[in-house]
């Protein structure tokens, strides 16, 4: 069993930090918000754990994580660990890395896949750095990994930053795995030739090719609310899709799946396309196509 | 000078029927609207043009265009010569041709492009059919393409339904084009950089690389409406876009571009769209993601 | 149990007879290969079957299928159920039902998902027709269907041609599934940041969101061959994605993900593009700019 | 009539200094190859214009002008402007005209299109900077740009960068305009419907809704060779493709046809593609589908 910080205690640090008690580890939970918080600041925290101490940062990424990390530069010291787990570009794992290296802190970034079912059933694990840091900190890693064998949920995929460049990949993959679903269920909607959609859907979920966890949450969703009425189709995009299409041009990639998910949650979110206004002016000047009138 | 028939008068028939006639050409024009008329039936059409005929039929694509040339299979005679200007799909020539020969009657499909710019510039055309009809309704196509080198505007595409299947692929092209534009204006619009979008779009119409007559009707719709305000993006697609994508699938030729092009017409007229619906509830199931409730 | 015959006894059908009987059902299958088939003509495995009877076809879709079940229909009899469970286009399903239903033969169109794995696993079936036929033929789908829950490996779809247009979708989203982790395969190939690529998928197949058959299937794949040096990057396509996407295009549902994925796999084919020599064609013209000449 | 140094003699660079000694202006030029030097070194030429100066820089994109820039930075004198014409990325111009600013020399960024043709028919220009700056440039601007109104073949597109930026999404629609044309070109030699394709493509230059510059080159390349035999279809991107989408990533603005041309360029270069070959290898796992071997 070991001792370690957990600081972010939202959706998943808070579930996190449950798995970790279940399997017997102490974990110090610091939070800004004190009815979640096991100490009331981040020197607290630390004075509570014995060197060489770990401590696990899930809080957002950009900003929130990079002010986190500076600020456990002035707190741990030589030997400790700090593993960001948060959803980080990589090019930032790179200098949390050298700003901690310069105080003899070792530096771990590791992807994390799941969501809300992970307190559950475990986390996918993907993590960036040093093999020795890496082993030091398998208890917990173990601890928050999905039952089975070490190897199928759980990656040391690389040194510093190789943890959160395969989370942004997987991301990208879920990214195009999600719309293929979601142009097959409109196919069906649209189409009409299948009567009740939501038991076709269902009925994927053993023997089929497409079987998988994302059409196990669909038939769930559908469970819930059969059409989906109940939901508007506006969708975000939450930072990885976009890295995963950038680092495709850096390497020259085609990615024509994934851009196409990650564009269709862009005008998912427009309620006015300059685009489309674009083809309509052009459709109505040479051919004097009927348009529709804003506000018409 | 040649004696014509042309049934249908609408947008592009009227203006046809002017360029004709003022190329001095003599046409018979028949529609069913009596006031744009010339004639009070194709019975009477064809009995007021000297054998051997040439009618020219400009009227909707389908079962309007269909119709019509079974009803002049049955009015045309040995030697006569039927022409399809509308917008018909090239597999629909066939069966035309076929239904004309068996009477002796000659056929030609005729994709003409230009909209309503033509009656003043000139309409493309691409003709499919046997030289022989095509050699015989050539003053006809003189006097309706543009001033220079006939080779330019006008070009002999092949056999029946080449002259459709060429426009087919000309209007395919010509969606890739317009939404390449509309991409490019909704990026200058969006990330304001470019203080005025609507000038660097009018300093691209000399020397540049994209300088084309699609620009400069966008310039024409941007000196109207400099911000496009007066107009949803709500596109419709009129055939040949859905036809050269299926095309494209049976000659296992890759389309992306094109393809993006019709999704996008398509996606613009969704006001729901069930799969970014799809979308939404998988992100809320794996990631307690916030969603848009409907109605919210 | 069931008595049934079995017409096709190649990769699928030889695998669904071993299935079939070791669920204890009597199969009398028919195949042109004399050393896999019971009997030696579809006459004879008529006469083998006591009425009422069901026959399930499983011969390559189109012209195959459809000649055999033009065969049954001058050897089945009122009462008796012809099952087509090949990769049939669902508008062949109508023609097919009418034909027999002129018979008093009732007709079920089947898709079967599942490949090689489906003797072991189970197949997952989508079923379209009468619900009386359908409720005859159950115990043959309850043998042939995984494991668990008969709603999540079976569906009965909707009336003809809704199994075969449910099993066509399925496999356009598999299409659009597959190119999604190709897409990040090669991106985790081609950056260099993951160290052993390989593992990090291995690691993805417990507690992520892309946890899926298709990511074990990788996992297999990449287990005998790392780098998958062992293939050409050629792909076939099969018929449901191109009908998946003309289904898209005449429903005007947008279908980016599919499309590409179908695009991707006719680009792999191609030694020598056609469209690139154009865009190579036109930089030469407009700037210059180097191209590779053939042969060089 | 204007004095100006011209830094670059390359393609582009030697071509405008024609054109604008043509127009009466005063070109001191510098290259590296001597052979088309007007003189030695950049010190040189500084001394051989009369302050205040006006410095053109042609050179490649990233680290030549750069270092160009700074080189100038420190030989020009308060009241010069410094104008960079070359395909720069926009973030690089700020960075220039800070360095600049600092010694009080002005900075221009300018977008130039037209390749080789620009020498004859003039080049399209996108100019960021300040207004008094442009002003004074604006000689030099009217001698480069086309023939005609100057608002159809100049703009001054905004601040410091604007210049650059409408070059890049210009470049960007470039991309999609070409792969529309690639993809209609391809589609009618596979097809085979149309029995001449250059002259189809050579009858669409007057009349039709595609007809354009890029229209014009490819109808000059078929003429040199009828079907693009002597090339091969691989395809340089130069940066602005790259960047236009990783600005509509940044923007959220949807590029589906703007990246399926940059990832066609992509695939175009590849010999063999992981993502193909991992395709290849689902397909193989699943359903025992025939595959090609490498080297096979």
């Amino acid at each position: 069993m070991v001792q370690m910080g957990l600081v972010g205690l939202g959706k998943m640090g808070f579930n996190m930090r449950e798995r970790l008690r279940a399997a017997g580890h102490e974990v110090v939970g610091y939070d800004r918000n004190a009815e979640v918080s096991d100490t009331t600041s981040l020197e607290d925290l630390v004075s509570k754990l014995a060197a060489p101490r770990i401590v696990w940062v899930m809080v957002p990424a950009g900003e929130p994580t990079r002010e986190t990390v500076v600020a456990f530069g002035n707190l741990l010291e030589e030997g400790d660990i700090l593993i960001d787990g948060g959803n980080s570009k990589f090019t930032d794992d790179k200098l949390n890395a050298e700003l901690l290296a310069a105080k003899g802190v070792g530096y771990l970034d590791v992807g994390v896949s799941g969501g809300i079912w992970g307190k559950e059933n475990g986390y996918g694990l993907m993590v960036g750095g040093a093999a020795a840091d890496v082993e030091r900190a398998m208890p917990i890693f173990d601890a928050l990994r999905p039952e089975g064998p070490r190897e199928e949920g759980f990656s040391h995929a690389g040194s510093v930053g190789a943890g959160h460049y395969a989370k942004m990949v997987h991301n990208g993959i879920e990214y195009g795995l999600m719309q293929a679903f979601a142009e097959g269920f409109e196919l069906l909607e649209a189409s009409h030739v299948v009567e009740d959609v939501p038991s076709v859907i269902k009925g994927w979920q053993r023997g089929t090719v497409v079987r998988s966890w994302l059409l196990d949450l669909l038939v769930r969703a559908l469970d819930e609310d059969p059409e989906l009425d109940d939901l508007e189709g506006y969708v975000e995009d939450s930072g990885e899709g976009r890295w995963t299409l950038e680092e495709a041009i850096n390497n020259a990639v085609p990615a024509p799946v994934i851009s196409a998910a990650l564009f269709a949650r862009f005008a998912s979110r427009q309620e006015h396309s300059s685009a489309m206004r674009a083809v309509a002016a052009l459709r109505q000047q040479f051919g004097g196509h009927a348009v529709k009138k804003a506000g018409g």
